[in-house]
């Protein structure tokens, strides 16, 4: 269902890999609700995935730009407001990557140049867009600009590695931003801390599926997928929250606010019990 | 402008006094979105104020009731159920009152007896209403309730007094509650910790206007007004948020995320100057 | 081992039922490094436990006392300053009961006169004792308050109840008392929240050992104990932590700032691979 | 006066420059304590300040190292733990600067090899320490590692620039590494968030006075000094707090939980005040 929520909107949207993408899904619904807006991704990803298919689809189309060159951004920023002939209502950033996590450093062994570039890719990337934009006046006032992040930012889960770094330091680049684009233009920023979801990214994290579940036990209303994430960042660009600013907003059928539930606890205590009935076999042998 | 958000759902209005109230935005907005609901109040606000003209403009009905009272909430949950012909979708509550705050009671001299009637009225009634609904099963799967809260739960503002220990109840309720009629009913609780706001209550706090002037200064985005507040609610309302439960949720301008905007502090300057010239002054005589 | 860390302190301890009670730890440390104090709690608990051998080791009294009366507070405050011969330097309130938890009402069919005194008895007794101190000029200066908390103040734990919500309360009131008897008084008001313990009183909470055995392979310090509880309450009465108020201090091996650890997912796993086990078992009959 | 917490232990302390920095007043605490300890700066730093001195005075020497340099950190551990005989109980971190704040970039005009520098120097610096430590087994069971924050981690202040997102990515780091050296050795890892100093980093922060006067009148207790905070981690170190790990810890006087005290309202209203006064000249004329 659509609500024209978007209607003469403009945006740019980076991050949409392929139809599992919070990002694909955001544009599907943000072309729905009215909008237009222009892709982008990494020549790598657009050739891995199939970004070209969603740009049809939402009748525009595909910018390269490596979100860590702030050349590429000034190329893309300035193509698409061309293409959409005026400045963004709205961005999102749903950009992350671990070259520790994919090669397999654990986190009391990093390689130093690779958390660089996890910190450049998945945090340093979002204010390089936000100045690129500020530069070229390309947010009209009132713009909202959303990035994806992650509980790890505030809790620590094992083999999320220095992911967790990234987010963190990204929720405080939203806020730090925050401030200095809305004193100036009124522009709100905010990051959107999600649920696991089953992304090609996300579906690298080790264990994800079994992490899910928890999660899914843990939270009243169950996690969050990425449709209704992306509904929930429509409302996030629309004119009806427009003096949400420099908040991290949890979006995870309440897992942040759980300690315990009945249902995951259930589990956990199958798993001690099953522990004892593995041990009674030990011991009778 | 409206979006036909709230089209077909039904509601359930706490709080609204006057065109000042919040509650009074919310009702209009839910209004224009297409909700039918019903308004409440206790006796003594129906007659303080104009909440029949509201009604009215909103083609409904106003049941009295006192959310302190158990029986009364029975009484306005099945007659509003009668009135709507269903369920409800949203809940809001929009109630607080500190007998300390209104007879100058400071708060290391506080009656105790005006405590728990602080703490009953702004924050246990909302477990009441929640626990009648749920005993009536009067909200809809995937219904959405919200209450009114203020950053004092947080953080020490002189002269919030008792009311930032009843915020901090009411929000640890909406967490509780949250829970549960999660996990039974899919029914989503969240708190919004919205600006200082010039209602008929917000009115009556020690120096307001210049604590407004501050918050003002400091939120990149200035103060949030009611109208504004309404329409946010009204996203929360909407099926785009369903997922989110069991938040405190800011909606302030950024002034939660703040430590020291310059326009702030300029002012701040101004008095410390203002004081070395008094001072002058002083020394010269 | 002791370093007189609280030598010529004085003190009012809240709480010690038996040698599994935080407080009673608290007093024995306390003694250790140098104090004198007095002892309470109410009548009923000291038939119940064994705080007269408590006293006796401490060479000190009992004056039984309802914290959630005001006028057995003052009798309190005044006989215990008496017995001291000065003002005291520390306070710690270890006070927590919820009849709703103890007569199995769930948090959805709570009874209101209960929750009051959830509220009574585990918060608002809290302020009592600081309301009653601060008339009597009770803490000397610079002196240090500390009441023990939960996480459950932050996050919902199933079957914990209103207790939560009186948590909750209690931290705020910390907060708000803070600022005043700080600002009045230098004395500073904090909160410790504690890893679950099995005291009497954390006994009683269903489900409570396997609840534990969860948060202890969460944390990757594993548990705080009473002991070492009662040792960190120590340097907080110290003066050496004369700036830290208004705070909710977590001592809890880690716990409040994981999201998942590798030791409780293993035993979590181990309860999915059994319900499979079972399922398969199922399946075959 | 002394207490001898930390008898019989041994450190590592980064970061004293001179007299004022907080690093040499906790260096001057832990000796006073009975601890023994080796000293380290960086070669600019030990030229530009007088850490000789404060190594005479503790009797002990001064290890060069770029903490951004693992094979310096590499040669400071050995020769550390060679000096002292044996691995270390406690690391103190104190190490921060911005070459954008220093080369007057604002933050949304920051050069990106700068903030590179920033977030090597103020957060991956640590990283690196503890990753070091790790891998020579440096630290003892259960030792102590503290690093030091600052409150723009959570909240915004103009001018404190990419500093902000560099004390996010700190205390992120402090929890990370908390879960792993903690598992693995019982190491615990907090961060403590002090009031603003006057130290010599902290004099180069833009209107560090005013901002000093503007909290010192919000915090009840008033800001926390050098020594008062050397203290505080003095207690950290002990044996005494064993359990507290992958916190973020305020020593601020109160200042974090505060939303607007009496005190700096009134500065407030007096620059409210003079700003009218000032417009009525301006009309006058």
């Amino acid at each position: 269902m659509a609500y024209n929520l978007l209607k003469g909107k403009r945006g740019l949207i980076f991050g949409a890999l392929n139809d599992k993408s919070i990002a694909w899904k955001v544009a599907e619904r943000a072309y729905e609700e009215g909008a237009a807006f222009v892709l982008t991704n990494t020549s790598a990803s657009i050739r891995l995935g199939t970004i070209n298919d969603l740009a049809k689809r939402c009748n525009t189309i595909v910018i390269p730009a490596n979100a860590t060159d702030p050349h590429d951004l000034e190329n893309l920023v300035t193509k698409g407001m061309e293409y959409l002939g005026a400045p963004f209502d709205f961005v999102l950033h749903s950009i992350g990557m671990s070259p520790n996590v994919r090669k397999g450093y654990k986190y009391d062994d990093l390689n130093y140049q690779f958390l660089t570039q996890t910190l450049d890719i998945s945090a340093v990337s979002f204010h390089k867009v936000l100045q690129v934009c500020r530069k070229y006046d390309a947010i009209n006032d009132w713009g909202s600009v959303v990035a994806l992040s992650y509980i790890a930012a505030q809790r620590t889960l094992y083999g999320y590695n220095d992911m967790a770094d990234a987010k963190a330091l990204l929720e405080s680049i939203a806020r730090s931003f925050g401030y200095i684009y809305g004193r100036e233009k009124k522009v709100r920023i905010n990051t959107v801390s999600q649920s696991p979801t089953l992304t090609t990214a996300g579906g690298g994290v080790m264990g994800i599926d079994n992490l899910m579940d928890f999660s899914e036990r843990m939270s009243p209303l169950g996690n969050a997928d990425a449709k209704e994430c992306a509904d929930y960042i429509i409302t996030l660009f629309s004119d009806l929250t427009r003096k949400v600013t420099m908040q991290n907003l949890f979006h995870d059928g309440g897992y942040s606010s759980m300690g315990m539930s009945l249902q995951a606890m259930k589990i956990y205590n199958e798993g001690l019990e099953y522990q004892d009935v593995k041990n009674d076999k030990t011991k009778k042998k």
